[in-house]
């Protein structure tokens, strides 16, 4: 191997634009799965994809961002909204894809920055908003069902969204229980009766965060 | 003031059994309130309560029992089960005051012991214990609601106390979303409505954890 200052060992280039982005985002889920976000290194990133610390912090400004950009793409790739042709089968579906990516490094890491939210009041908002964007992302599913006239047509759909994901969050982060099919079985039998219940609309909606 | 070595700055003893047991658990939810989890040190507790630190460890093996401990006792003083007569009244007075009981300084301490059970497994098992405890609690208000015939009969208590607080949570931990009343009525309709469609029976039930 050259020495650490011959110009060989230098990263070398990836190349401009989408490539970059690949390569920045592909690194960071890699530091991310050995490090861990308490220890993750923007450092070590650029080194992983090759290229210089400057080019990172050109487009990400610090931190948080890059690590929410890296997993938010992933999480899109790993969790495509099913269209299965009826709404028990595409909120099965979406709790089982839930369940997988919570129980898979990504969501591992995606925990790692959820904890870290507590402290860090930049990482909260964007956690929000990643969870906004995640939530809005699903809505189609339960559009498509009030269409076909499968639920009540003022069923609000983040609301239905967010009633199919809470009992998987609460098994995950509270009291720590197996997540499997029978889970996600469970969480779409709650959110279809409370939705034909009536308990998802507009007007039982809680109000908007403070 | 005496100097440190003094006798008479030496902690004031407060007796045995339980008046010791009281003021220790006290001096422990102080010094989480002011300090935090990560903060968190039996040295100050012992001090706050006039007491040896051997006096503590001779109660209280480590941190985590120490803090679960007293988390869990002020948390049954704070949320008394409530019996109105109606499993609908009982259920959002309990969403309630779980919801009071989250956004004020001992549930904001609970949160901080969450949080750190994610790397700590001797809290993740005193968590799980904790929640498993607090669920079971709660389960009365099922049964009553069983033997008053205003839920199915197969319902399985610990599932709808789950179902309730799935979206407390979720809101908490996960989406920011203010918690208020509305938050406790939409939580109690959606529990309600999965007991009465049968999605909460022991059949439905998820496996317990591995």
């Amino acid at each position: 191997m050259a020495s650490g200052t011959a110009p060989s060992d230098r990263p070398r280039p990836v190349g401009r634009g989408p490539k970059v982005r690949a390569a920045v985002l592909l690194a960071t889920l890699a530091e991310l799965y050995e490090a861990g976000y308490a220890e993750f290194s923007i450092d070590n990133v650029a080194q992983r994809a090759g290229v210089n610390k400057t080019t990172v912090y050109r487009r990400w400004k610090d931190r948080p961002t890059l690590v929410v950009d890296a997993v938010t793409d992933q999480i899109a790739i790993e969790m495509p909204i099913p269209d299965t042709g009826a709404i028990e089968g595409d909120l099965r579906e979406l709790a089982l894809s839930l369940i997988k990516t919570l129980t898979s490094p990504i969501g591992r890491a995606l925990a790692s920055i959820m904890l870290a939210a507590a402290h860090v009041p930049e990482i909260a908002e964007v956690k929000h908003r990643f969870f906004d964007d995640r939530i809005r992302h699903a809505e189609p599913i339960v559009l498509r069902a009030i269409q076909r006239g499968d639920l009540p047509a003022d069923t609000e759909p983040a609301e239905l969204i967010k009633a199919l994901i809470a009992p998987i969050y609460l098994r995950l982060l509270i009291t720590s229980e197996a997540l499997d099919q029978t889970v996600a079985d469970q969480a779409t039998r709650i959110a279809l009766a409370a939705a034909h219940a009536g308990a998802l609309t507009r007007r039982t909606r809680p109000r908007d965060r403070n």
